[in-house]
């Protein structure tokens, strides 16, 4: 399920993470905390939600395109919501109606009755499975990956729900994090590495589980612990709380994008302050390529927390250079008068009476195309900035993301063409540096990468894909035959 | 025109200023420059928008709830206003279908032609003026107090259209920023005390007006000055421009609270840089009222250029100790499960790992009713800060504003209740300061306050009102009558 | 204010009239009363409806584009309009969200308080009225002729409402049945001639008006009488009833289109059963135009009794030759496979194995632009009649109508072109033949016309308007300026 | 799938037939000639609509609740669907969003290709077929029965798409029409004993199918023949045309109910003229029942040609004693003035100046619960009619239908409850009769019904059921498991 990220993206110039999940069961509202938890989650995932609920005997299930707040913030909505159990999901979709089934949670009559998932992730062997699912007879509502778990679990030999869930997922290979729900109860389940993201939480008799821990916060919700690498935790309606782990117990490779970007700085993740190792990033910056300049200043937001940093490292002030608008939505027509215009600008502003003059340090957390990167070094310059330095917050992005970030096909992203000094003239910056992989894994606690076995995955940067890519390589496999089919009778 | 600004106004704890306005002329594409000028004004008021343009023969009108985007950014709404000619407004807005009668341009048909006027501020003897035009045969459109000035130009006896404005002006006392649309031209005018903003700038060929410069940076204008005191700007379809002064000139006293919240901060207003002037009064506030801490923290987003201030100044590090989401919008259900929750919460949460244990001084622009300050000391203290000290950009706000800003009536105004210790003890802070108003005066450029001429209109803080306010001597002596009827009798 | 009749009119090939109003006084549910009588006049106009209530205190007002049904059906709407008196208004209006300002009931703030009118007619000397009203600095909310009233009545030098009306009303010229609402009560009054119908019931303790007595049926109401031209009829809080003639006493001079056409068939007109003058100008159809046939075949709906009784005069059997389906609405895409396909298919059909090798006796009520008529001649022909003979229930229709129906401009009338036997091979009829307008106002009840001083207005058939045409006359006199400007200085 | 009819249901007393199918192979503009088509089908089905359309690749859908004009009447709605087949359906649904997964075609992707299917009728083995697919790991869309029949196909080890469905359709018991759509071509089909109608015409090149011959008309299409029971007629690309009969050939049941009410008067049904046997009925019910009375009076618009014919045969003028409102939607709330008020009188109303005085014989098509047939007898009495006859034009209807209509349980159909007598005494009337079986039989063109084997399905009449009804009688085993499980323990 891939999905995305809005907080700053005019111009499709960031990675496009994620999904966000949010269930409760045993919880007397439990469809108003999952409309407030996925709220909480919204940054991950704008252009739809949906939930879920169970009220004993029957599944309720409303689903939107737009906001949690357009979607689930009325009594009406709740009220169609009633019951004990829910969960719900926000994520990025394809405009248009006919994208309403693919909203998430996905539900099936299945013959042990009825069964809902919400995921986030991406599941890499997909086309494959579901291929092989349709030829057997099965027919897909949606074009979602998700669904191949649901046929699986509805085709699997087991008796029970837990084994056939199982079942299914041993066939799946990729990156998941899911809240099932089925008549029985509840369960949160992580991938095997646990690249995405699950978090457990009480809240009064209730449990809670979330995409971040940001979630439980604006609940009211104690978080308990982290999900771990390739565990089912299930949930009853006694409360009764038990923990499997099928596949085994493997080293956790959690996505350390999740660090520099996707979570919310005020969430846990992997067991770290998001906001402290974001500031530890601008420190390293600051160590490893320290410069000359009168002010810091973020690319707003998401480069905030990296800038503090790097200010206090570095003694330089940190200062609000850059002005961002509350109100960035659709694209607006363009008057024709011969005016310069960028859409950057309806979004950022240059702050001209700060920036005249003056040498500045812009921070950002990662550059992707280098289109946004390369519009607000103008920006700077144009409101008459002196010099202008860029540092970036993450080494440089070179590899697509098969774990659910839609991250443009490799070709687009800048690092995966060109050096970094190539991309500094690309960007027109009067430097340019990246922070280093192994000053990215200090700052978020580790001494160095272990190159053997790294503790996250990171192959955005490093292209060390954690699991076989099995769709890609046929995809590949069925390019290379088409391409050259002469080499091949050869 | 009472208007409202909604960066963080989940309680109504804010003041709640104001329109913007823009126009420009002689621009081939004058509506879609509008739309993105507006659109640069979202945040003086997100509840309705309109546009109206003129193609040299007919005017054209388009007019909704909700924000510019929604309204005004596809092609198709900008088809439905042609010409090079058109102004728009964002506004506050009651709730409802009923309330787009008020959404400005406000259009009449006069003998003279088509007649729009778009305004900011607020007419403070408009009820007096109407009962005697409704007396006359006037039939009023709409509640808004700019009808008003319409009605006063229709039954004006003066042949000329500039004639009848500025005879309908002098009928006129409050404050206004008005642009105006004819078959012969725009009209910017301002009111004799310059209490709300209006600016003008060039565009290729074009003029066009504003609220704040900020708009300008967006449709790529120049700034060329600020309309002046009682000045009204006469631009016509040959580019002649031409100034009026039909009221004498006066000395300006531009409202100061345009500093402190209204204004975006990279605009210019009254000569100087917004974020210098916000940053400069935290400096002010860290000499007046230091005091020892771990961090400063702003309320986010509109502290945050004085916490920068008084963290430079004061030397205390600045953190983000409290995390925006950027998703408000309506009151969401609230999950009734026992649960604490403030609604607070889904806009602002405490950066716990960052706060826990630590002395923090919260900046926040100013305190209106008292009711978010207290939320977030508290949230701060549950969060772990060991100390929490309160430190306010803006003097106490102890008198309503007359002038196009909606405060709630004065009994609801903290400052206007108590003292600073009692509102110390009220918000549960460790300690609580304000600027003070001499403070407020030199960060925004002046050696103090000029106590027989103040160079601002202060009102809000110090109940020194430049004009008379007939409507409410009307309505407190109408009051008056009711209450005591005896004494009357005697 | 010209409004429309929808029966079967894809083609623009029917008079469309014309406004249907409503209102109730001292009746505990008014609105939904309001809604009900409106409902059952829907066929006085479709494409907008609007009711005001009162309540004491305060107007309520709620109009939509579209059915009542649509707009007024459901208990939220009822809630938005309290009191305990109501007045309601469908008409035609123009596409477009714009419209909604004309839709009636048109309502006003005057100094005497709130001032509300529904309006079914058309206003003769509208233009010139309301071009003196701008010229004194009057402000039109709306392009109705209706809000002239409004006007007069704010700007009368007279104290009382009721005086006020009186002298508004006396500067009027043209057709109008009105209700108005103040805070005093409820007015109902017809003009001089009485060209427009408006009837007077009771409900209980309730008076309501109407302008067919099928609206009374509908609600449960008892019919009264008929308001007198010229009358204006009090109705107050108290239950006191009223009756005013400022205007003298005239002969009446109602539209005989009503009974042709515009009421529905259940319904009581000045005086006779709508069904009965229908059948009995069938007959007189027969008697005037005998023809050898094998069926009689109405034009469904509105042929259908005329039929009857041309089928009972004549002895030829009445049979459904063409169907009508139930489902007419907009135009649809034509699917252009060479296919020949007319729009008139998807509203009648022929029934062909009733219609083949017969001779058969069209009956219509009227024929305006003719384009229909020949259509399905053509359709019947295609089914295989063998003889197709048309019968109209109507004199030629020569003449447009200024008195709120919304006729074509005169030249496209096919009876100001064209004589009977040109009509016929237009039609391409075998043999066509219109009721004479003696053999009319025999059906209607009188010996035949007086053409001194006719009994009814029938202007549409013999060009004989009974008031001078302000407005038409002044434009026609700007247009001969305009066409013949050598003339002019000759 | 259970569709309803519209015509004048108010209180839910009509029979509620039945989807309408269209289907288009080989059309330049196959979606918008099958828009049309289910226009001139609506009165099968108005609460929602369908269209599939295939361009050679791809297919394409578009469904919504409401009428055929209101979903498919716009160009982009049409541009939506290209291609040259496409196939559509119109339905009863029941209310609200959720609704929307139900409307057909229904379309799934399997392993050899996309398949669509829009089906008339009642799959009476479907809830046992479902159970059974859902064990062996379907996962069902939605509650339609139709569905089933896509997983038959899905599931099946035959090789080809004709032979799939076969297989399909050899499990499947109960009534059926089907247009299907693959990427071979279109199938159009009839259940073994043709309860369902589907004909099927010549439009140009291309060849269509449809639930009646009036939608050829609409289109502009020849009709060809009536698709014979157990028939499949598959057309492909090139115009090949193929007959099938897998289930060899039976002896047809149609419903005879098409006669007396489904079908459009200006349909021809089971090779007769669907106008032409409601007259014939009409005239066996004044040979069988005659009666002295004024006039013969038609319930609209149902009973007007069975009246016809009563009146032909009876010498009795036929009459509009009761005219019918062309506005009705949803109940409205009702004014609570102790005013008597009956929802009848929306959609129907007495020509009081007709009825009063007189003997009349009311015409309707059928009674089903009765409560409409009291009001309306009623409604005759209080417009002061001196005696009330009714006379159906179909037997009793005391038994529900299984195969496609909506018919209330067998308890609430008046007839199922009582004789002749006691149900003159519940609608008051004076004298009742209905035309008897056989006289329905001589009408539609038999000598009588054929006991042994009757040559429509009457069972609706009769009780006699033409197939197994499976889901039936496990419902009550079930029921009766339920009820006695003593008996059962015994």
């Amino acid at each position: 399920m891939n999905c995305t990220h809005p907080f700053l993206d005019l111009d499709g110039d960031k990675l496009r993470e994620e999904c966000g999940i949010f269930g409760a069961i045993n919880a007397s509202d439990a469809s108003a905390a999952t409309a407030l938890g996925l709220h909480a989650l919204q940054h991950r995932g704008q252009e739809a939600a949906g939930i879920t609920s169970f009220d004993g005997t029957e599944f309720y299930s409303r689903r939107g395109l737009g906001h949690v707040a357009e979607n689930f913030s009325s009594s009406d909505a709740i009220a169609e919501l009633p019951g004990y159990m829910a969960a719900g999901h926000v994520r990025y979709s394809t405009t248009g109606g006919s994208g309403l089934r693919n909203v998430q949670p996905l539900y099936a009559d299945l013959a042990s009755g009825g069964f809902a998932v919400a995921h986030n992730g991406n599941i890499s062997n997909a086309q494959t499975l579901r291929r092989d699912l349709v030829r057997r007879g099965a027919i897909f509502q949606s074009t979602s990956d998700t669904e191949v778990i649901i046929h699986l679990v509805a085709t699997s030999r087991y008796p029970t729900i837990i084994d056939r869930l199982t079942d299914a997922l041993r066939m799946v290979e990729g990156a998941y994090a899911l809240i099932v729900m089925t008549p029985e109860g509840m369960i949160g389940c992580r991938d095997p590495l646990g690249i995405r993201p699950l978090v457990m939480g009480r809240m009064g008799d209730a449990i809670v589980f979330a995409s971040e821990t940001v979630a439980f916060d604006v609940v009211g919700a104690e978080f308990i612990r982290e999900i771990e690498p390739g565990e089912l935790v299930r949930v009853d309606f006694d409360g009764q709380i038990e923990s499997l782990h099928p596949f085994g117990k493997h080293r956790a490779r959690p996505c350390i994008f999740e660090h520099v970007y996707f979570s919310r700085p005020d969430s846990f993740f992997a067991g770290q302050s998001v906001y402290a190792a974001r500031k530890a990033i601008g420190e390293q910056l600051a160590i490893e390529s320290p410069v000359e300049a009168d002010l810091v200043v973020p690319v707003p937001d998401s480069g905030v927390p990296a800038a503090i940093g790097f200010a206090q490292q570095s003694g330089v002030p940190f200062e609000l250079g850059i002005i961002r608008s509350h109100y960035v939505g659709r694209t607006f027509i363009q008057p024709s008068d011969g005016i310069r215009h960028s859409s950057v600008k309806r979004k950022h502003n240059a702050n001209r009476d700060l920036v005249a003059g003056k040498r500045i340090v812009l921070i950002d957390d990662s550059i992707v195309r280098g289109t946004t990167s390369m519009k607000i070094v103008d920006m700077m310059r144009e409101a008459g900035a002196s010099e202008v330095h860029f540092r970036v917050a993450s080494p440089p992005t070179a590899h697509s993301c098969f774990y659910g970030v839609d991250t443009p096909e490799r070709a687009k992203l800048l690092a995966a063409q060109m050096d970094v000094e190539p991309m500094r003239q690309f960007i027109k910056a009067d430097s340019l540096a990246f922070v280093s992989i192994d000053g990215l894994y200090r700052a978020v606690g580790s001494e160095h990468r272990d190159k053997s076995c790294p503790q996250f995955c990171d192959a955005c940067f490093t292209g060390d894909y954690p699991t076989p890519l099995t769709d890609l390589k046929a995809t590949e496999a069925a390019a290379a035959q088409l391409t050259f089919p002469d080499h091949k009778a050869a």
